[in-house]
C-alpha cells in the first residue's frame, strides 16, 4: 500500500470491524446520517467520526478494542450520548471510532433477595427503573435524561440527579463491573457483595472516568426497598442562611426520609411562571423557595403527620415563612414541575451561562452572596438563576444577562469570563466546578486551574498505566 | 564507609529520622520494648522493625517518606495496630521502618452544617464517635476494636463493623483524603463535597489499600443525624431461608430504620450461655437466632409501634417463631452482649479456625448448607459457629473442632485445610474470602487463587504506578 497509513489502513479496519460485528453494525457517513452519534446533546460539539460501530456482546467489544489497539485507532465509547460536557462525541479529525454500546441492553439478572441487578451498559436508565419496580424494588438513579440516557454513561460520569441526598451518586450503586480494558481484555469484575476487602477497589477507577480507562460493558447495581409513601412540600424562605438551617432541621427530624431538598430563587420561580405557565402554590414570592420530598416504607399517614410536625416546628422557629403540602400525586407533580422546568423556562427566556458547581453545604450562603456580588460588579443588573440540589451542596448557578444590555450573541461571548468569575468563587470555598456533569471536553482545560499539578499527575499515572497507547477517549478529562 | 550498605546507612538513617521528628519519637529495640508495635493483635506475626518513628505532622510524614525513598527503606504504615491480617506489622528482617501515625490525632474541623469532620489518621475511632456525638451527630463506623483502633487504619482497611447495613463501609464515609505519596509528596485531597465529578476519584485508591500506595494522614468524613430512638429485638427462626425472607420483610417494612441484622446459630448461643453466663431471652433454643436493631430520628413510640407491627406480621407469616423486644437500654445491652461476646466465648471454649467471608445475600442459605456439609464430610462432628452481619452478606463462619477428636494443636494444624474447604464454597457462590478484615500478610498468597490473573495484574499496575520503588508496606496485599 502506497497511500498514507491512515487511508491505507482504513478500508481494512472497516472490513475487520464488519467481520467482528456484522456489516449492519458498522455505520459510516457515506451511507448513514451519523449526526445523532457525532454531535452532542447541547449542540456545542460537532464531531466527525471515522465510523460508528455497535457491538452486540462484550466479546465483540473486546475484539474491536484489540483491533483498535493494534491499529492505534482512537475509540470514543458512547452510550446514550446525553453528556452535557461533550464526553461522548469524537473530535473533528475523522480518525476517532465511536463504539456505541446501545445493543448491549440486556438485564442479565434480577436478584431480588440480594437487592441487586446485573445489567448491560446500553440499558436505558428508565427501563432499569421500571425493571426494579416490577420486582417491588427501587433503583434510585433519576435525572432529566432518564428516558434516553444509558446506564453505561451514567456509570462513566458518576451521574447525580434528584435522589442523591438519600441514596448517593451512581458510584454508590455499584457493587461490580465488567469492563473491556484498553488492551482488549475483559475484566470480569461483576460481584454482588456489600463487603469485599480483597485489595484495591478497582471498579472505582472506571466509575466517573468518562471512558478514558476502558469500556464498562455491564454492572451489578444495588436495589432498595420501594418507598410506600411519598410526600412533597413547597416552602418559602427569606435567606440562604435560613435555607441551610431548614435543611439541618429537616435532616435531624426526618432522618433518611428526606429524599429531596431543592432550592429555587425568586427569579427562578418568576421564569417558570412566565415561560411555562406554572403557578407557585404559595401566596406570595419569597426570596427563596425550597421543594422537599420525603419518602418512607411506613404508612402514608405516619409520614404525613411527621412531615406536618417538622414543617410546623420550622415555621415556629421562623426558618420558613410559608408552606404548601401536596395532597395527592397530581399536586406533587405540579410542585416538581416548578423545579424541573426551570431549565426549559430559562432557555425560552434566552440563552444563559451555565454552571454545575458544588460547595460544602455550610458555605452555600456565603458562596451565593459572594458570587452574586462579583457578577453584579462585573455586569450590573445581571440575573443569576440560582437553583439546585442544596441537600447535596450542588447548585446549577446559571446566569442570565442584564435586561436590555446584551444581545444573546453578546452574552454568549461572555461565557468564559462569567465562568471564570463564578468558578473563582467556587475555588475560594473549596468547591467543585463539576458537581455531576463531569469534565468531557468542556472543562478539560479549565480543570487544570482547579486541581494541583500533583493531582493531575496522579490522574496521568493511572491513565498511562491502564491505557499506555492513549486510545481510550483521547481529548477527554485529561 | 566500608561496612555493608544497610549497616552503613542505618546510623545515618536513624540520625536523619531524629532530625525530622525529634529524638524521643524514634524508638529502637535497643532502648524500648517495641513489641506493641512489632507484633500483631492476634499474636500470629512477630515482626522485627528497624525502628519505630512517630511523626507529629503530615510534613514530618512527608520528610520521612522522602528519606526512605532515597535510602530504599521499606515503610510499614501503622495506626492502632489492630489489624486481624498482619497488615500493620513488619516482617522479621529488621529492615522495615514502622511509621506510626498515633501522634497525628487532631480533629481539625467539625463542620456541623456540612455534616462533616476533618480528622487526622491517628484519632482513635471511639474518640471520633464521641466528638460527633458532642455536636449532636452520628459517626457510624463502629466495631469491636473501636477503643484502640485509629481512623487511619479503619480507612486503610475499609473497615466494616455493625452499622454497615444502614450506613455502608468506611469507604462510604470518605469525602476527602490527605495522603503522603510514596514519593514523599503530600496530596491535599481534603474536600467536603457530596458531589465532585472532576476526573478520577483518586481517594478510592487509598481506601482499603492497607498502606501499600501511600500514607493517609487525614480525612474528611461524613456525619449523620443522630437517631433519637433505638429498638433492639431478638428472634428465633427455623431455617437460614427463613432468615433471608425475614431480612427482606424487615427491610421492606422498616426501610432504612433497620440498622443491624445479625444472625447467630444455636451453637453460637450455646457457647455464650456456657462460657459467658449470658441468657437468651427466648424460651427455647432455635436453629437460628437473629438480633435486630432499628433506629430512627422520630419518636421512640412510633418506632416501637412500627417494629412490633413488623415483627407481628413476620410471626403471622411463619418467618419467625419467637421474639423478645428490649424494654430499655439495659435490656438492649444484654441482647447485644449475646452477639458481641461470641468471639470471646469461642476463645474460652478452645481455639477455632476463623473466616471472614461474604456471599451474595440470596445465596447465604445455600452457602451454609454446602459449607456445613463439606466440613462434616471432612471432619465428622465438626462444630461451625456461624454468626455474622447477614444484612451485609458477611459471615464470620468459624469452625470449632469435633469434640474429643482433636487437641487444640492438632486442630490448629488443620487451619489451611479448613480454610480451603470453606473458601472453596465461597468461590462457588461468587463470594469474598475477606469481607471486612483485608488481606495483609494472612491472605496474600491465598488471594491469588481467588482473583483472576488479570485482576491481580491491574492491582500491580496501580501499585507500580504509585510506588515504583516498592517501599510502601512491602509483603502486604500484593
Amino acid at each position: 500500500c502506497q497511500r498514507p497509513m491512515s487511508n491505507c489502513l482504513m478500508p481494512d479496519l472497516l472490513e475487520n470491524l464488519r467481520n467482528i460485528v456484522g456489516a449492519p453494525y458498522v455505520l459510516t457517513a457515506a451511507l448513514t446520517d451519523l449526526s445523532a452519534y457525532a454531535n452532542d446533546q447541547r449542540r456545542k460539539y460537532y464531531g466527525k467520526p471515522l465510523a460508528v460501530v455497535k457491538p452486540g456482546s462484550p466479546e465483540e467489544v473486546a475484539a474491536i478494542v484489540k483491533l483498535c489497539a493494534q491499529t492505534r485507532t482512537p475509540i470514543v465509547p458512547q452510550a446514550g450520548n446525553t453528556s452535557l460536557c461533550g464526553a461522548s462525541v469524537p473530535d473533528g479529525s475523522g480518525t476517532q471510532l465511536i463504539l456505541n454500546v446501545s445493543r448491549l441492553n440486556t438485564v442479565r439478572e434480577m436478584d431480588v433477595l440480594n437487592n441487586t441487578m446485573t445489567v448491560e451498559a446500553g440499558c436505558i436508565l428508565q427501563n432499569l427503573q421500571q425493571a426494579a419496580d416490577a420486582v417491588d424494588r427501587l433503583f434510585p438513579v433519576s435525572l432529566g435524561a432518564e428516558g434516553s440516557c444509558q446506564i453505561g454513561g451514567n456509570l462513566s460520569t458518576n451521574a447525580g440527579g434528584v435522589n442523591v441526598l438519600r441514596y448517593g451518586n451512581t458510584r454508590e450503586m455499584v457493587l461490580g463491573l465488567e469492563v473491556v480494558l484498553p488492551s482488549g481484555e475483559i475484566w470480569h469484575g461483576l460481584r454482588g457483595l456489600r463487603k469485599d476487602n480483597t485489595g484495591y477497589d478497582l471498579k472505582q477507577l472506571f466509575v466517573g472516568a468518562e471512558g478514558t480507562l476502558g469500556i464498562i460493558t455491564a454492572a451489578t447495581l444495588k436495589l432498595f426497598p420501594k418507598p410506600k409513601a411519598v410526600q412533597v412540600a413547597f416552602t418559602g424562605l427569606n435567606t440562604t442562611r435560613d435555607v441551610l438551617q431548614f435543611l439541618t432541621h429537616m435532616k435531624s427530624t426526618m432522618g433518611e426520609r428526606l429524599t429531596a431538598f431543592e432550592m429555587i430563587s425568586a427569579f427562578g420561580i418568576d421564569l417558570v411562571e412566565k415561560q411555562m405557565g406554572h403557578r407557585s402554590p404559595l401566596s406570595q414570592r419569597y426570596p427563596w423557595q425550597v421543594l422537599l420530598e420525603m419518602a418512607d416504607s411506613s404508612h402514608a399517614q405516619v409520614l404525613a403527620t411527621e412531615m406536618e410536625e417538622a414543617l410546623g416546628s420550622a415555621m415556629e422557629a421562623g426558618l420558613i415563612l410559608d408552606a404548601a403540602i401536596a395532597k395527592n400525586e397530581t399536586e406533587s407533580g405540579k410542585l416538581w414541575a416548578l423545579r424541573e422546568n426551570i431549565t426549559e423556562a430559562q432557555a425560552r427566556e434566552g440563552r444563559n451561562i451555565k454552571h454545575d458547581v458544588s460547595i460544602p453545604i455550610s458555605k452555600i450562603a456565603d458562596f451565593v452572596d459572594v458570587a452574586d456580588a462579583a457578577l453584579e460588579a462585573a455586569y450590573p443588573g445581571v440575573r443569576p438563576v440560582n437553583f439546585g440540589h442544596v441537600g447535596d451542596g450542588n447548585l446549577h448557578y446559571n446566569v442570565a444577562h442584564p435586561e436590555g444590555k446584551f444581545t444573546e450573541a453578546e452574552w454568549m461571548a461572555q461565557w468564559d469570563t462569567v465562568n471564570d468569575i463564578v468558578h473563582g468563587v467556587v475555588r475560594q470555598f473549596n468547591g467543585s466546578i463539576s458537581a455531576e456533569h463531569g469534565i468531557g471536553q468542556l472543562k478539560r482545560e479549565e480543570i487544570k486551574h482547579y486541581k494541583s499539578a500533583l493531582e493531575l499527575q496522579m490522574m496521568r499515572l493511572v491513565k498511562d498505566a491502564f491505557d499506555p497507547l492513549g486510545i481510550m477517549n483521547p481529548g477527554k478529562v485529561l
